[in-house]
């Protein structure tokens, strides 16, 4: 299948996944082998408007793990701020005409898909705004689940945390939304819940979800439990905040086989006790990060 | 020829650019082909105290593209300047001792000059100063025109903004000097017009030039239009300033076969309208930087 | 001999400093005739959380001349900060996942002891705190005397400047302790002489030494006088800290076949005109840091 830019999570169909998690795959194969592949003469550009150092070295490593090669810019913000005038499109004229794909991300929503109308490279979106997309995320959350299960049909996860600002869940819960039976439970607080336009997007496919308040009260029923960032300063009161926790008085009610996932970095919502349950798998997934990008990076070069 | 420091575009001869434009050449067809060239042992530094990254990842992708390697400096300045005794010497003589070729911007005039007196390898000024030198873009812009015409002789050609300042368009003048039959239009508002110590030049070596303040005085008789920025805040009245913006109205006056050209980044003087117009260079000239960079580093290495 | 993290200078044993003094001179030997090494499969991160332009691009310059590969990041302390609970820890095992050896330089004493403790790949620490370790200077420098004068017994050597904040220093004295013979002369104010533990750990180990306070008294005598950083503002009068200047006045004094050494960047003690002294080794020595990183890159990851 051909893929071109990479934009939003919802340019994706499951036959594409699909194809994505296959390669992936392979990309795992490659690296435990510690080779490289063919592509010693295609040049990426990272072009970070925001800095982002795990994000930023995951393309970079999967590039170099591909055999290719790398023209990295760690903040690329302030420099084009000295000059008012200046805008994303020319940039990306520029940077498109030197290299072969371009990693962007960028401050505003909708950056990314600015850039791609004028590149004529692929351009792959690593985040624009906190509003806007970060597809890869979700594209290696989906990979983990894929891979450790087989399967995404009948999956029941709990998301747990802010809600409202999580780009990260957003785009994983329309993903979900395309498999087969999948049951989500939204756990948050009353003013952080999920937003609507996400509910009616299930309701029309007819996706069972809940909403809760508790961890507690849903932890035993899930496959996943996906915990995100919560913001310090946000909810002040830990008493109040403690029930998105994850530690390990929750890890007890879980299912031996459950998951536990978190998109990193952590504040205070995912405690270290964690780290060395066997269900833990976060480290899993900024690592399953790698293939996921060189499996997108492969299949917009080829 | 025998090419080693790169710090001012007086150093190149005619001889000399026409071998450079010849490598540029080639250089194209080694990246339309998807290839690179034999530099796999090669190191370039990009050591910029200013941070520009169009002008960084240009030279990078080119060491790139020729097969080497590179170690990036985004923006020396924070470092040095922590400890005050520090010098630029320092810096060049061991870096020198780690790479094979040294790509400097440094925000002095001279800092490439005072780089090229202690480095074991060669140096390639990208920029000393904005009242210094940044001959690789004087000599993308010089490819840029004689890519599309086959020679320099004879050409008419009208250089448009704030021309005091322009370090661009002071060494294309430069340059154009060598050639035959060259004619030259300033034009600008009369407070920031062209200075006299290249006036003076030109008139040593015989050259014609006519200084203008209106675009539309001359646009019709000239080759190539070469715009450059005009900083927001320096000329406040915009009616003042319309008078040398390239414009949807502009175009309609210009010969059939002429050229737009602009260093960029452009804030108000070079319209989005222009884009499109088969006679606007500007993108390709940024491509053509590509080349260029790797010819002058081909140069340099062999 | 198997060698893992690379934290501490004290971990070197005299074996394995010779062990890794051959393979400098092997690596020595693989720059002169221009070649790389076979390790085109392998990914370096240098994570900077401070940022220093020479240290990380010796090891980038290592890691190319060795064949590999390099993420680089120049500044990762304020992408961290944004998010007060992130914590090293879990960056080192996310990058551990994507790469083959972490270059980690931290603001916090202990903070390469950290990473190391939870990284899957090799850390080698490039300086942690002011306090702290810069392991690979200290070898650098020892591999600078080895070199010369092919054994570090019987070595007499002056150290210099304000030697209670001196890393650099403190880890030579450590080092050159195992060592049969080695006299040492700490030559400073007396308000920033060397610490108590080095004194104690020397007299332990029955090393002889002596402390002073003019270069004049021991520069005849000394093999190396080893020359350190005197910071500008901490001693204000310079009739004070000229006693503790490297200038064309001692170099009189000084043996004909003795060393000037000096870890830079320098400020007002070692003085321009030594530069071309053929006793001068501070720039020799920081060529020697390629070679000694490319020999430990080389053991960390065989």
């Amino acid at each position: 299948m051909i893929l071109h830019h990479v934009i939003e999570s919802q340019q994706f169909t499951v036959p594409l996944l699909l194809e994505l998690f296959d390669r992936a795959r392979i990309m795992e194969r490659v690296v435990a082998k510690g080779g490289t592949l063919d592509y010693q003469h295609k040049i990426m550009a990272t072009l970070f408007y925001q800095p982002s150092t795990r994000t930023r070295i995951s393309f970079e490593a999967a590039m170099h793990r591909l055999g290719g090669r790398v023209c990295s810019t760690e903040e690329a913000k302030t420099f084009s701020s000295e000059v008012e005038g200046e805008q994303l499109e020319d940039t990306i004229r520029i940077i498109s005409g030197y290299t072969d794909v371009i990693v962007l991300r960028h401050m505003e929503m909708g950056g990314a898909a600015r850039a791609a109308a004028v590149s004529s490279v692929p351009v792959i979106n690593a985040g624009d705004g906190s509003g806007g997309q970060h597809p890869t995320q979700a594209l290696l959350d989906l990979y983990t689940i894929f891979r450790e299960r087989r399967t995404l049909d009948g999956l029941t996860i709990a998301m747990v945390g802010e809600l409202d600002r999580g780009r990260t869940v957003r785009s994983l819960a329309y993903l979900l939304s395309k498999f087969d039976r999948v049951k989500m439970y939204f756990v948050s607080p009353p003013e952080v819940q999920m937003r609507h336009d996400i509910l009616e997007h299930l309701e029309e496919r007819d996706v069972w979800f809940a909403q809760e308040t508790e961890i507690d009260t849903v932890i035993d029923a899930v496959d996943v439990v996906y915990v995100t960032q919560i913001r310090p300063g946000r909810m002040q009161e830990r008493e109040k905040i403690q029930k998105y926790f994850m530690d390990a008085s929750v890890l007890k009610k879980m299912k031996p086989d459950a998951m536990i996932m978190h998109p990193l970095p952590r504040t205070l919502e995912l405690d270290k006790a964690v780290d060395h349950d066997p269900r833990a798998f976060y480290f899993q997934q900024a690592t399953n990060g790698l293939y996921v990008r060189m499996a997108l990076l492969t299949m917009v070069l080829d």
